[in-house]
This record gives C-alpha cells, sequence and structure tokens, in this order.
C-alpha cells in the first residue's frame, strides 16, 4: 500500500492521529523536500513520528518514482507531503503511477494554505483562481499573475497569491557545465512579491494602462501558516513592501471586495488606521 | 483560551496530534454540530478523545456565544469544527466575539473539503470561486449558483459545489406557531444536485439561452470525503442523477478546461468509455 499522507503545516505534532498510525506501521518513510516545508527540519520529525525519513527530492519523485514505489504492492511505503498530498501537480503523478502498477494506496489528508489562508478573516467562498508569484530574472519577467489578480478582483473575488520555492535548483553555468552543484534555497518573501507587484504596475501605469490593482489595494502578508510563530500582517500593497515577516514560508492575498465582517477581521492584522481608506460602497461592502 | 479546532473529513482519527492534545487539555469542548458531519456520531469522538462533548447547535453558536465563551481568560475551552475552522462564517463571528472579550484564541487547522477534493484528480489551482447549490422549495428556485459555475467555465476553471445541509430546520407551520419542533436533518445527495442542475438547463433552453454548462459536461460526484468508504463517480451530468453514492455529505465539482493529466486521474472515477466525448482542442487541453 502506498499512503499519502499530508503533514499539514507548523510543525511535527500538525500529523494527524491517523496518519501517524499510517506513518509508524510503514516500512519505508519518504518526506517530500521541494514544494514546501515546515517550521521544524528532518530530525525533528524524526524524533516525533519515531520513524527513519528518506528525503524525496524533485529528480527522485520525478525520474525515480519506481524506487519509491519499489514492493509497494506487498509492503507499506509511506510518502510525506507538507500541506495537503493534492497540493502539487508531481504527487498526482506518483499516484497515477501506483495505479498503473497495481499498487493500491490510500490518501490521509490535511490543512493546506488553500484552506488555512481563511484564518486571516477572508471567506474561503470568496476567492477566486489561485496564483504562482515567481522570481524574476534578469530576462524573465511574467507578468501573467497581475492579470488573473484583476480578473479575481473585477469579479469581486480575492486572489491567493502562493509565492515561488526555489530548492536544489543550479545555477545557469553549473547546469551547462553538467555540475551538480545547488544554490541556497530561496522562499520569496511577501515583501519581494509586493516589490514586483509594485514593478507591474508601475510599468503599466507608465503605459497609460488602466490598473484593476494598485498600490494602494489591501493585501494581506501570511508567514508561518499554522505555525507558533505565524505572522499576519493587513496593509495597502505599497506598504507591504517594506515589512519583515521574518523566515518562511510567505503567502500573500490581495483582497477583492470585502465583507463587513471581513474587515472587521482584517483589523485585527492591521495598524490602527491602516483600513481607514476603505470606502463603504453599498451598505454591505467596501471596496479598496 | 479558545481553541477553535478542526476534525478533519471521516472519522475520530483525522484530528492532528495537536488538536487531540488541546482537546484533552481544555475544560469544556464543544463539537460544533451544523455546518458538517463527520462520518461517526458524538458517542465515537467521545470516546477516542476521551472527552465528553456538548453539541452546539446554530442557535447556541450564534445567540448564546456568550456561554460557549465563558470564562475562557481564566480555562482553556475547544470548539470543535468538522473540516477546518474557518468553513463556514459563524466561527469567525465567534473568533471576534473572543478577541473583544479579551480572550486569546488559537487555531488548529486540518482538511477541508476545499482541498482534499483535490483527490478526484482536478488541480486545484484550476478551481474558480466555489458555489453553494441550496435545496429548492415550492417557491423559492434561486439559480445563481448556475451562473457563477457558468462564469468559471468561461475562463476555463472548475467549480466546487457545496451542497445544502438542513439539519434542526423547523417547518414553516412549527416555525409559525412557535413550535420548537423539528425536521429530520437533510443532505443533498449528488443525484438531487445534479436533478436541480439540470432543470435549470432545461428551462433555459426553453428560453433559447445559450449554455455555458449543459448535460453533457463532465462533473464529478463526490461522498464521504476522506473516509475508509468515500466514494468518487465522474460522468456527464445527465448520468450523475441516477448515481447512488450512498450516505452524506456528499459535494460535486463541476469541470472545466482539463489537462491530460487531470483527465487521467479522472479515468479511475469513470466508467470505462464514459470521457470518450472529450474532444482535444488543442495540444493541452480537452473540453466537455
Amino acid at each position: 500500500m502506498l499512503y499519502l499522507v499530508g503533514l499539514g503545516l507548523g510543525d511535527a505534532t500538525d500529523i494527524t492521529v491517523k496518519g501517524l498510525q499510517a506513518v509508524r506501521g510503514c516500512s519505508r518513510v519518504y518526506l517530500e523536500a521541494y514544494t514546501s516545508i515546515l517550521t521544524v527540519g528532518k530530525e525533528a520529525l524524526e524524533k516525533f513520528y519515531g520513524r527513519e525519513l528518506i528525503l524525496a527530492d524533485r529528480e527522485l519523485v520525478e525520474q525515480q518514482a519506481d524506487q519509491i514505489l519499489q514492493d509497494a504492492d506487498a509492503t507499506d511505503v509511506a510518502f510525506l507531503v507538507v500541506g495537503d498530498p493534492f497540493g502539487a501537480t508531481t504527487h498526482t503523478d506518483l499516484l497515477l503511477r501506483a495505479v498503473h502498477a497495481g499498487i493500491p494506496y490510500r490518501v490521509i489528508h490535511n490543512a493546506s494554505v488553500l484552506n488555512a489562508v481563511g484564518c486571516c478573516g477572508l471567506q474561503l467562498y470568496n476567492f477566486g483562481e489561485t496564483v504562482s508569484v515567481v522570481f524574476w530574472t534578469d530576462d524573465w519577467r511574467p507578468e501573467s499573475f497581475y492579470d488573473k489578480i484583476c480578473k479575481n478582483r473585477a469579479a469581486g473575488l480575492h486572489t491567493l497569491c502562493l509565492l515561488d520555492i526555489k530548492v536544489k535548483e543550479q545555477s545557469i553555468e553549473n547546469l551547462m557545465r553538467g555540475k551538480k552543484i545547488y544554490e541556497p534555497p530561496r522562499y520569496m518573501t511577501v515583501s519581494q512579491a509586493a516589490d514586483q507587484l509594485l514593478q507591474i504596475i508601475q510599468r503599466r501605469r507608465g503605459q497609460g494602462e488602466e490598473l484593476g490593482f494598485t498600490e494602494d489595494t489591501v493585501c494581506v502578508g501570511v508567514a508561518r501558516l499554522g505555525a507558533d510563530d505565524q505572522m499576519i500582517r493587513t496593509a495597502p500593497l505599497r506598504q507591504l513592501v517594506s515589512c519583515d515577516l521574518g523566515g518562511p514560508l510567505h503567502s500573500l492575498v490581495v483582497t477583492g471586495r470585502l465583507h463587513p465582517l471581513e474587515v472587521d477581521m482584517l483589523r485585527l492584522s492591521a495598524e490602527p488606521n491602516a483600513l481607514d481608506q476603505l470606502h463603504m460602497t453599498d451598505s454591505s461592502t467596501y471596496t479598496s
């Protein structure tokens, strides 16, 4: 049996009781280590679970999946994923490989940023399409996430922005030379994401575009969601550029139309007066 | 301290280790019993948690919240919610009351249908706005969810439809007479939701409307998500009217543009040939 086990967000104790039972009963336990991270490392997890963990990087999962699935028809193998197992496409691929190899599988769900982000006070059913904000390079500066955010806002919807993670990446130089030397991991901060968004806004304003999302739009920066030291900061986008929310992972939410109950909740994570710019547009909604 | 604890989906063992530790340390433990249910009842939870649970119906949570929060500044109180604590507006209201009463709170997240639905094979970042399908009555037949689904589909996005739950509802007659007699609980099935959607489609077609979502659109019926006896059934909408997915809770997903990997996953829960109608429209996407 292949167990796909979500570890939730936060630390070792965020695993479910069902998930812990599965982990303890498996002969091999892999820890997926490239799409997300907890606030604790492999050693803390091993201590709490009472099991040795095999780190599974992108190469192992995508190119040597057979190794993970080996003998899983005869023995139990667990594949641990931060958040919920269905947060990333590569896990779906592993599951399909198991099915095609005749290996039974079982999914043990857990919290994901997609639902836990509700703790900032924005109602989950008022979110539109989720977007990913990627690290720009000198010659690759995609802006498609900005257009999706505007589309959501035009429909009154909030947008969860997942921020880029670069783990075990090679520099172009090392890649070209075939050297397996990896750059230190990078996790995009709320400040970095806000900075890229502001650059897009400035560029487009310079071209005379009408903007559906500006530096005055109320946004929510979220860091280490679900952990004891979680931080949430609500402010207009331009203020989030200078915020320091500490260590990874960070996410950013761009608000759409706000319900009064949502505004009340956002005030808990805003500086006094930070939301004063909100104008009531009718009896039940606010816009930024 | 007020602990808002998500119970996840499925049974008693889907609580997180952190959540279970909190529950066992609290002096009073409430179980929210009107926005969702697990596949096991209060007694099974009490046995596993080792604690007596106080059932919290809508009236208690919305009108007597002070009773739940009483002494929570001096003692620990837990409020248990199926799924994640931020799935419903009323829980946010309880949290705000705690804050305003100077009571510290802590949220312990868990899986919610919003992320666990990914197990059907549709990628979570390809979902648009979530909709609720409500039970129609003789004189109240809202159709706004249909329009939202069409809007999502026009953008290529899938739609998660949460299906109505009626718990502890009074008949109009008993309500008028002030009699606190409650109707048996009702949970909308995939079949009932499909039937209402087909009625909307037929009515609008009769009026000559161009339809963005028809009886041929591929949909996914999901029952008891996360439980051992979970069922997933993928088929064109017209076939889901006659499906029986067993006991509650049910959800329905209406697909948007499909990626080949999503189609491969959907085949796992479809009858052979059921997805043959999918036409490849370009190198990477399918439409129904």
